[in-house]
């Protein structure tokens, strides 16, 4: 068969290591297009010189639009098949990429858990991201449950990961270059504080809303080369569950970035994401709001001119955050669609 | 408070200078993607042959794609709260753009009057935008009537700037340098009409409609990293006048720009706005069309090269533009959206 | 009259050489845009690296984006004014287009053929792309059914011209440098399949469906600086037979391209279009799905990097393939909107 079925879990090996096809130089045009999706104004990526007085060469391209480059890479052969993408865990930040770099993805099994129904299986993969010069830009795990192709077949050995619940500060870092605090420019960044301004417990809503149209999101999934069907198929979406096409995951994170500008301007990199979940699906009309709670605050050891904030980020769906909707018992208030645990940069 | 609530009235002083944030190197990607949105066919700023051989080092960038860029930053500052934006004015286009440019804007607040309803007031500025060299691109004015934080607090001493009704002759051309017209080929610039083929009162239906996606404007205005809450948020929008998002002004402007190219083909550069008026809201859906009357010809002092043309340019919605609907007693006829004067320069 | 009415059929002259207007500089913001359009994953387009392994130079063009930016250029000249778009024949793709490069499109009327009822006539063009070298990119025929203006006018004598049903594969292969098959990492391009893998007779269900928005043929037509009404004017499109705006059958062809990546995926060029009919109409909000049949391979005389395959492509809308729907009759399955026929080419 000369298409392309996607795995099914029972496809799976402990420890197989899969080379994702289609390496991918990003550009200008990409970095140009992720600003028109999302709006981002982060200054470090958006303007040449800014990041220059910071220490930087040139902007560095959005870490967000790299993981989402890179995630699309793995979905052909991990979640063509998937029926939902659980999460995230150990996710870091390893060197910047700047236009003209190119990037491939390459992914190991870490584990597999058949489910007791015995129709599918969760799959664990390390992925790793790395540039045209052997170098590794990106590192993460994620788990998804995929379909069986025979619910009869035997399951292999159960092998659940141990995964880190989050990343250390001491290795944050690494992707950033060492900047000069006194480059940096908060008036043009946008944002009078600084990484002593922030702390444990504080909450922040971000106060936008966004509302995503069905061009938009197909756009940036396709941007990239992600093939997950449910996202772009009308048709085929009329006989499932929820009747419509789905935005991909990491659209919303993408948009929850953007949206955290607003309250976190100089969080200028992320450097790891802790974990994630996809707590409710989001389809083109709804508008997303932001809401965030720094959850802890570090230094870098051997750095003075950044500190890291872990930050909780909810995005939810048509409801703003003026009351910071979350955690509910052990579920979320309904209009939750995301919860992301992640590490930023910031000057200070 | 760590978010961005912008300015009210009563936060403005007379005099204020105010750095906007988000610095932006303007790349070959955000040119693609003006294209790719409004369509424009000046050939200057389609083909690095075509702008070299008529003098150029290469394809500058639009000028009303650079004009909405600048106008971006000073939204979270100046128009966050605005109630409408009512004018512009002395609007110069000063120095060519390139991709690789970066620009930032600053901007002086020069005027500021409290309406007697006591709940707004409108706050006159003056914005320029700047290279990474330090040069001036752009510089305009424009006054916003914008919502008092507290009705009851003191008004501002009343100022209302003198601005000029028209940019004079003598001021455009700085930014175009000097044009050899033989190297300006009609036939690869999709007009056959010089600057000596137009006369003062000559009338020209563009003909073309371009109906507006939500998806369009929103990725423009994002482009623009403009922040303007009404643009994005229709879950906020239910409970507006409108009930919906209502279109970015600047991208009326830029779509009458490009269809002005049926008619003014060889206008290659927008020297100067005069003024501007959004007289109507546009929502998507509207299909917009534009005729122009050129209300004045003046030849550049010292210069063979180009001649500029004033233009008044009436954008519609639903309203093709045969019968050039304008100015009706006080007001307009209810299909005109936009009403620009503007300065072009032409080859002779 | 200052604006473009278009030609009508009694315009033309047998043997007219149209210059077209609007050179165009390519660049990665076109690239990327495509991208994101279409979400196309042919490996030598998408990364410099996989393209320089390969034996070029750097990530070539797109072969249909270029096919669809020179026939962009056409139309102002040619179809303005045209009732349907009826074919193309002997497209050949000459040589590799990079960004950075400019092409132009030159046309030569080869044919004149009025229709009975009088009130039409078929053009048949040969147009050329340049690029700023001088080079011949692309060359292709194609013919138009075009109004008259008036009926009653003269017709010139018929003249149709005898146009290849299919390029030889002598003539192919031109414009793909010699590649280094050894250097050809089938893993990173996402197929295991090279030339000798595919047999004529057999058929490929291409699988994935992708549902077109009304914003995403805008934005791309624009791109193409195609300036035919019936993609952009709703209000218009009210009194029309369809009532609503027509997808560009150029964004149908990249839709169908980049779908056959799926069980195509190292066809890693186009060299040539035999033939093509836009069969049906597409409108926003169809699903389009896509399968091919392979009619013929062939080795290219002194080659033994490459062969070719001769690509008969259906394209459906609201209608997946695996049943292969193609011609009935004299007619074709009422959701055919597309037949392809050209020839790709391949690593051995």
């Amino acid at each position: 068969m000369k298409t392309n079925p996607g795995n099914f879990f029972e496809d799976f090996r402990l420890g197989q290591e899969i080379r994702h096809a289609t390496p991918r130089t990003i550009t200008a045009g990409d970095v140009s297009l992720a600003t028109a999706i999302y709006g981002s104004r982060f200054a470090l990526q958006s303007a040449d010189s800014f990041a220059r007085a910071a220490g930087y060469p040139a902007s560095p391209v959005d870490d967000i639009l790299l993981f989402n480059i890179v995630f699309g890479k793995t979905v052909p052969d991990v979640s063509l098949n998937a029926v939902a993408n659980l999460g995230y865990a150990g996710a870091r930040f390893l060197r910047p990429v700047y236009p003209g770099d190119t990037v491939s993805a390459v992914s190991e099994v870490i584990g597999l858990k058949a489910n007791a129904s015995g129709k599918t299986g969760i799959v664990y993969v390390r992925t790793q991201g790395t540039n045209d010069r052997g170098e590794a830009v990106l590192d993460y795990n994620r788990w998804v449950m995929v379909q069986k192709r025979d619910p009869a077949a035997p399951n292999p050995p159960e092998h659940v990961p141990e995964l880190p619940k989050a990343v250390a500060p001491a290795l944050l870092g690494e992707g950033c270059p060492e900047l000069d605090p006194t480059g940096w420019d908060d008036g043009l960044a946008g944002s009078a504080h600084r990484f002593g301004d922030y702390a444990a417990g504080e909450r922040i809503d971000h106060v936008d809303g966004a509302t995503i149209e069905e061009a938009e999101h197909q756009l940036a999934t396709r941007l990239y080369q992600n093939t997950a069907k449910v996202h772009f198929d009308a048709h085929a979406a009329k006989d499932t569950r929820f009747g419509k096409r789905l935005i991909y995951g990491g659209h919303i994170i993408a948009t929850a970035r953007a949206l955290s500008f607003n309250g976190l301007g100089n969080a200028c990199r992320v450097a790891a994401i802790n974990g994630g979940r996809h707590v409710s699906p989001s389809f083109a009309g709804d508008t997303i709001y932001a809401w965030s709670e720094i959850l802890e605050t570090a230094e870098l050891p051997g750095r003075a001119d950044l500190g890291a904030l872990r930050v909780r980020t909810i995005a939810t769906k048509n409801q703003p955050c003026g009351d910071c909707p979350g955690r509910e018992g052990d579920g979320y208030h309904p209009a939750v669609v995301l919860e992301l645990d992640y590490w930023v940069l910031m000057i200070r």
